[in-house]
């Protein structure tokens, strides 16, 4: 029987192999949408699935970046356009789009939780660490709309997104103050976050509109 | 009495806020404009408030920014989106623009003249550091408008805004080279780049335009 | 007679300044199109001559920028750009985009070898440090176009460019694995990256398109 602290592992690991896979599909799509080429579709993919941890670390003054210690993953991005180009059609958004529901909410909750952390031991204020945690999950998308020149969908749909992972990110600080280590941290603002989400998009809650005149 | 050191400190400081508040007013009315949910609405205004410092402290390099060292600021700006959503009303947008256009100006001639100051600090040419001081003092609103899905105002009105920044940043680097210490450098671009803005907005001055065909 | 290597250098340098020339007027070209006024059009051609060189070095950490150790380079936008305006009309639009095709093709193929020899002295793995080679020789246009509100034609258009940067960059790597000097390397790069875009050129090649359905 394997320690319960390796199986942990091995399933943040698939968390994080399967979110970060759910992050480049909606920039497929996207780039799919707007009829990029083979670069814009690369570029999309891996500003969606890389672009959140990228400014945090930028934002941070931290290296190495993720894909920098890991270039497989960028091997990985180019398999999936090319992949994207031959085989998406129009018919494959709408299930594409549904199977990835799940698995970005749980990036959502896994990536604000891990930033948070990661700039918490960078000794940020709670308030910046949380920030943090919410340009990791979020911010990719917000980049993957701006080259693709829309506004981005994470600051107009009126859906809650980034505050659950403000909820996640707090959630980590909490546990943090508590006394609690860095995983079991890491694994209570992922469940904030993705609870949240989960409900937000079962219950399909709203943000507050503008009052109209 | 006061010193007049203090008291000057304090003029600064009050500035200071007033632009800050300036420049976070432009960023909701946009936000307001495009119909934004409150994530939007807060990204959009701390990026016209804070986007400008952040972009030149990447650029040379420098932590903390001023958002991570005076975090009380993010929940001004959390506290200014909750009320923007709540009471701003379609009839408060000129009132408020014809509102901010003062305080505006003078934080154009602050930041220019603090960015300016900071980039000689840090031993930068004297004309790269008058751009980070116009960075400083108008790539907040770019930003802004960049996310927005707008061409950046400063880039298209044809109104002298950033030109002021030049200049009050080359005051700043006159008064340095003439031996002058860095609180006369600051007033002094303060007051030049603000003075000129004063002239643009009370004469109507227009950038010299494209010429037609 | 000069030695080899000066005249290389010479080259080397000729190439790097007529590169840079065409890069900033395409720059210019785009902020006419928009019809900015003088702010915009300094800073769409500062991007477009300087954004992709910025952006690597940013990532990687590096400073100072080209831009901070020369800075008659920005006076050259400078003049470029009050020319541009005192000078450029509808007609003479055509004639510049034919007149930058092949200095901007040079620059394609030295921007990407020098980039990604950067990247290899600064110990990133080979496939990354390509990667800063194709972001160094292209996202200079694309900075462009996103601040003029554009997809990013180099994501769109469908013909090689930074594709020819990236073979660009993978004939450094080899040079240097096979023991060869960083000259070798960069001259090797060069030409492989300038060839593959003159043949893209001379033969009108199209990247493959999305399948229709």
């Amino acid at each position: 029987m394997q320690p319960l602290a390796l199986n942990l592992a091995t399933a943040l690991w698939a968390v994080e192999v399967a979110a970060t896979l759910a992050f480049a599909l909606s920039g497929l799509m996207e780039a799919s949408r707007k009829r990029l080429d083979a670069v814009g579709v690369v570029v999309v993919a891996g500003l969606a699935a890389f672009g959140g941890g990228t400014l945090r670390d930028v934002l941070l003054d931290r290296r190495p970046f993720f894909w920098v210690e890991h270039p497989h993953y960028i091997w990985g991005i180019f398999g999936l356009a090319v992949a994207a180009m031959l085989f998406m059609r129009q018919r494959h958004m709408k299930p594409t789009e549904r199977g990835i529901v799940w698995p970005d909410a749980l990036g959502l909750g896994l990536f604000a939780g891990s930033g948070t952390l990661i700039a918490l031991d960078a000794a940020l204020p709670p308030l910046v660490a949380v920030l943090m945690g919410v340009i990791t999950a979020s911010f990719g998308g917000v980049l993957r709309d701006i080259v693709c020149n829309e506004i981005p969908t994470a600051f107009r749909d009126h859906r809650p997104y980034a505050m659950c992972a403000f909820a996640g990110g707090w959630a980590v600080v909490a546990v943090q103050r508590a006394g609690g280590g860095e995983t079991a941290a890491l694994v209570l603002g992922t469940a904030v976050a993705f609870g949240l989400r989960a409900l937000a998009l079962h219950f399909d809650w709203r943000l507050p509109a503008w009052q109209t005149d």
